[in-house]
């Protein structure tokens, strides 16, 4: 591996579950959900059909909470074949209002890694979400001044990634992301020519979990996100 | 008035109801809103209690499409005191998802103004709502090309304004925003000391509507948005 102190300009870290909690709650609000309708169905079934909702509805509403709310809905609406009744629908939009109001829980050594990296390379945060509910967790979160730049994506693809390093104004060779999700964080960072540093959250989401046999001198794992500091050891 | 051409570096364009209609779309999908609730409550009533309950779900739910489904839903539950059928709200989630596919139908004169700015100044699209809503809208309309710069913003107030002009590295008076809205587009950016631009669109959503009573050479009004080419003339 070439030096990475002199070939990265730019390190960018992923939000949810790479600097604080965010899947966690979700799983949370899955189970209470399931909970509300296990009259029809057996809670996994309730599971798998929130889930082919979530993704089927995922180009029209996007990441985020809201469309999270919708696809409650809408699954139960199909899985109770227009019986459930509008108190349990009330039920599930507190489920989604209290996930926006949670708090946010910074990971381990969050703060350590960004105060050791600020000052010696630029770092962005880039999150893919809902603007609105982005913002707000970077605001409860106290890292603002970390970051010199924000980036809230609707998606997390290749050409997106292009877009942002143009954006910066450096070559991909320079860019440096670091996430939990190989497909959003890792992956298409590597295949533009980036470097892609994966560390893994305990929970995935079911719809960001793929497959991978990958070999490249840009591509990176570690245990946990302190070991980062390990790469840019300061003089 | 100083000489405009000399003065402003960077126009930005409001979006919704400014390049092209939206807020028609949702007083149609309001007026199917208030039908589908008339055993509940007249119809003007139910609009009223709608309005309520979107702005008391701003702060939490942002602006755009799928707050308003949510808002229309959470009304639907509090008007019926929980007695409306799930086959009504289903309705209500589809009257959500035909206006995320509307067409977008550009406003008159749209292409030309954009056409005889561009490459004379810098042209800003600044949008307020929905990240993959408004991404969606710009990919419709084919405007993508005029604008150097993309900004989605949660909020249009004096601080957002402030931020977008500092990452476009220029002087407030150098900065015109052109919108339908005094409260978003107008006021604000003449606080901060650029130029607001008012285009009155025939229908202003409720919670936009303020009374204003300024004097300032930096506030134009027009009546619609071909008359920004006479202040920036063509040698």
């Amino acid at each position: 591996m070439k030096n990475l102190h002199d070939a990265i300009k730019v390190i960018a870290f992923d939000a949810d579950d790479t600097l604080w909690n965010n899947e966690t709650y979700f799983a949370e609000a899955e189970q209470k959900f399931s909970e509300l309708l296990e009259d029809f169905l057996p809670r996994h079934t309730v599971l798998r059909e929130l889930l082919h909702t979530e993704i089927s509805n995922l180009p029209l509403y996007g990441y985020g909470i809201k469309a999270f709310m919708l696809s409650m809905i809408e699954t139960a609406i199909r899985i109770s074949d227009k019986k459930i009744p509008a108190s349990v629908i009330e039920k599930m939009v507190n489920i989604g209002r209290e996930m926006l109001e949670k708090p946010v829980v910074l990971l381990d050594d969050v703060e350590l890694v960004l105060k050791t990296l600020k000052g010696r390379y630029r770092l962005v945060l880039a999150t893919k979400g809902d603007l609105l509910d982005q913002e707000r967790k970077l605001i409860k979160s106290n890292l603002q001044e970390y970051f010199h730049h924000i980036e809230i994506m609707s998606e997390k693809k290749e050409d997106d990634y292009r877009k942002l390093i143009r954006h910066l104004d450096i070559k991909p060779e320079s860019f440096m992301m670091i996430g939990n999700s190989l497909k959003s964080d890792v992956m298409p960072v590597i295949t533009i020519g980036g470097y892609g540093v994966h560390v893994p959250y305990h929970t995935t989401w079911a719809h960001e979990k793929i497959e991978v046999n990958l070999e490249s001198d840009r591509f990176i794992v570690l245990d946990k996100l302190s070991e980062i500091l390990h790469l840019f050891p300061e003089n």
